[in-house]
């Protein structure tokens, strides 16, 4: 069978990387393409890249006929993706990929994205789009919220370890390098090329990055009482790529046992031989998360590195990953490309 | 039907890109991959991107049994090729990347490889792998020699211009800027991150290129009289992706007409509209080629400028698309995989 | 002595430059720095670089006090430029960045531009700032009109060819490389990271760059009738340096040795023995500028190949050079820093 | 006055450093160079970016004349160091930028370089050249052994605050992100631009990192008690810049107000406005150390940030900084070049 998907927020990067794995993906055909400032362009004037397809024109969200769509993926910016989505039919299956729904406490909502949540009933019927720990729930989702890239990366590495408690909730560091598509297609002067390249800097530093709601959140709820956690997110002359190092205090053999038997069964996280980090460049373009764990000199310290694309397993994979689940077909449909290295 | 698959030189980047790109073909499986000083090892060994993948160790030529093999990838220096490939079983269906077999005449391979050439009976049998213009010769071919990827991009921009008669044949400039991934993975100080980053050089300059072979072979082929082109490669900071700017004395339009026309079936061979011209950043990782042509103030003269992967359209893909043609199945199978952006 | 001086336009890169060089310049002292829409800030605010010195605070022009300045640097935009310029004492010594003053003839100048000159009269009063062909009406000049830096690099790959009269002025092919940062701070999405990294492309192809305007009037005028080249750009992914690869129908070596003889006392122009090819790298953060020449196989055609910083030889390094001469310090001063590398 | 310098090892990176800042070093002048396989060619074959300066050929050691020399900077491999520096004349007044002689105890030598200590008389004599926390002893020393670059970094981040007892010993984590240069020209797949660009990886993880060795050393000296930190490097698709992300235990305006004290009077280290985090974008090619101190949401913890370029301040401008004070002139001579950007 060939599910009807809709795309709205089409000419950003998450929008084109669905495309990208639509394109050959068997079991979904695009429908509709939504830009608003882009309405009534082709793809591929937006995106040469995509030229290759034979896909709808871009039009605003209200030329779109949800009645012949089966599925919509919602990638429009936090804020403005609330009051969309309030507007779409009720029984439309979506895949969000904002920040509005990721959020349980509307109250947490406000104090990390500035604002009160202006679609507080829906918020409560979103699903966290966390694939491997919330599977049942987004199989008979309606409304999937996609994670933030940066917090996908850190729960793949922590969830297991606060969940069998080999580790001091504490004290835990997450050091993160994230490459620059994760910033999106917009116009600031640090996202330049000659402002970027061949440099690297921290920002959101000392608690300010606005994942760490949902670092709160997930950690919190597996843990049974509050943990909070030090994340520091620094920029990296790559585009596409995340490697979180996680610093806890643990038994590294543990800790690597743990991980490794947690995800033993999952096609997508791969956790490599103890002492063995990975590298971004092995994951680029792909929806696989590397895992890699040591221990340092002082006993008791473990290291854990885990990478991941942030457009790839960190959005717009994992939103194809649920829908391929809420749409009830085999979860990896579409989704075993291989990474591009070099 | 599974078609079952041999690489030799799997330790390199176009062996690597066969096994990325197959990973997803749904015809062909990998039963053998060979590589000499890295026998013994596995393929997540020395390519972790590829550790998803359930691929047979890297093991000695020899050591393979080839009459479990269908057809074999050979991704092997030149002039070692050439030996091994004498040593095959005379059925096996054989695609060669490397440049043993792509020169009709042996004095001409002498001349700009260095050395005489060591198996000048299967030199006669073997097919130049371009692919769109040696198809039905591909199709019915038990060798098919891969062409050079900065030599298949000047002949993509050129071939039906020189066919159709609609530029000089004395006044041709090829101008190309080159990833770095062509030069593959040899240890060489000009080809390290802190020599090549951030700068660019030409290399190879005033008619030394090797890849001058192929052109002066199938430019005057077509032509019936010598054709004699200036190229210039130069080496740009980038991983994959070769760029042509080719300079023609013709009619713009009608060089751009002829093109278009030339590729208008093609499925992998994109001509722009008139008037703009391609990136290198919308073919990587893909076998798509655009061209584009460009008019000057000059009356005249025209611009081509063609665009693709080295690793892909430029070798592997261009050898999976032949193996595709020789195995008699669908031509694009397995290649629709769209380009990776950004 | 230590003369005063003003930088109009810090904010840019073009002026950040100039502040870079001036900071080791034993006989430049900076009185005042403009900025319009950041006036009122420090320097070290808008390029933290720069923090370690002891700079004025930005202002905007009208608030400078010109009778303390002894040269003032304009590195405004064109078009705000001649109105700028138009308000200062007539008296100051200026050297300019922008493209205003560059071209002699006001319908050439509307052709380019698109406009029609605002301030006629000062554009006869302008010199031509390319430093070796101009110095005698450098040194007595009031006000200099800095030189594009594509127009820098194709002239000095080529003027004394055409002076010495020994290549075909009806076929000269100047194919440009061009580091990210000759497009300045603005904010264009085809200057992100995520968008020019890792790829290239031709841009202003066909005869449509303004720098042509330059090409035509120095050409013709050495020339003594009309010489008009092929000039196409490309972007790569680097933030400094140009290459232009020049290709010339001429007896290569007599192009060398013409070369060789017009540059043997040029401090700052390199010719590289024959054959020897330059690399962008090698100029990196540097006034200097390095020449080479090869021949080709087919007789009688050359090829040149010129590299330089856009940002210092192309630019700000150029304007301090013509700066020297105007204040009668010599021409050197301050510009011997090496290039950075790697 | 101008010294007589000679430069052991010239054909490295640090190597070509040295000659780059000794270029407009007003009192020194280079009067040999030494390496050992390039012995017989011109510096600027080697690095055509010097071809501008007018410099002695490449010899070997032994053909270098010390009694004309007045301070021989050894940029020679660790290990080799020892042989050659015991073979040198015992008054010649030598900055050494290798590991040989950074260690004080010559089991720590053989623990982190795997090898005894060829020269433990050599090495008691020698003086940690960590410029701004050992002037005195550089002063007065023949033998100045340069620093680890990383060991640099994260010392200008830590050390003020184990001498002021305001951090947490027993937990300090050293998370480094390093440019490509400081591995040096050697020829390793790990470092070739194609592996490289584009993405990042830890190694030495988990306490293997030999700089570690001078952490050790330095950081238990302070304390008056064993201190053993943790430290991560990363390599970043970066030539030049180290940035360290060093979490602590302590209040963050005292540690803030702390590194502010400590280095009010020091020319080349920077300390931003609290909050405010460096980038090594600001530092590139320059002999500065940006250094940042922010909170965290969790009371009681402090992030503090160090850039410095590993190839200048971190060891050629270090090594000339060390040379200016054992020559008796002023410690900022050479050295006040800004950094480059972008």
């Amino acid at each position: 069978m060939t599910y009807r998907i809709a795309i709205l927020g089409a000419s950003g990067y998450t929008g084109a990387e669905l495309v990208r794995l639509i394109a050959t993906h068997p079991e979904m055909r695009i429908v509709a393409l939504s830009a608003d400032r882009k309405a009534g362009m082709a793809m591929a004037e937006v995106f040469p890249f995509l030229r290759h397809l034979d896909l709808p024109k871009l039009v605003k969200i209200e030329e779109i006929d949800f009645s012949n769509v089966d599925l919509c993926f919602c990638a429009l910016p936090h804020a403005t993706t609330q009051a969309v989505i309030a507007g779409l039919p009720r029984d439309l299956k979506i895949v969000d990929l904002s920040a509005d729904f990721r959020l349980r406490d509307p109250a947490e909502y406000q104090k990390w994205y500035g604002q009160p949540h202006a679609a507080v009933e829906l918020q409560k019927e979103a699903v966290y789009g966390l694939t491997e720990f919330y599977r049942d729930e987004i199989r008979k989702a309606r409304l999937i919220a996609g994670t933030g890239c940066n917090a996908a990366t850190g729960q793949y590495a922590l969830r297991p370890l606060i969940s069998a408690g080999v580790i001091d909730l504490d004290d835990i560091v997450i050091d993160l390098k994230a490459g620059v598509s994760g910033a999106g297609r917009s116009l600031k002067e640090n996202l330049l090329h000659a402002e970027l390249s061949g440099g690297t800097h921290s920002y959101s530093a000392g608690g300010k990055h606005r994942h760490l709601g949902e670092f709160d959140q997930e950690f919190s709820k597996l843990a049974g009482r509050p943990v909070l956690v030090q994340f520091t997110p620094h920029l990296l002359p790559m585009n596409r790529g995340i490697l979180a190092t996680v610093y806890v205090k643990g038994d590294p053999q543990v800790v690597h046992a743990t991980l490794a038997a947690a995800y033993a069964q999952e096609p997508f996280l791969q956790v490599l031989p103890f002492g063995a980090l990975p590298s971004t460049r092995d994951i680029a373009g792909s929806n696989f998360c590397h895992l890699g764990v040591t221990g340092d000199r002082i006993p008791g310290r473990a290291i854990v590195v885990a990478v991941l694309d942030n457009l790839t397993k960190g959005s717009s994979g994992q939103a194809i990953q649920n829908a391929n689940l809420a749409l009830g077909i085999d979860e990896t449909t579409g989704l075993m490309l291989a990474p591009v290295f070099p």
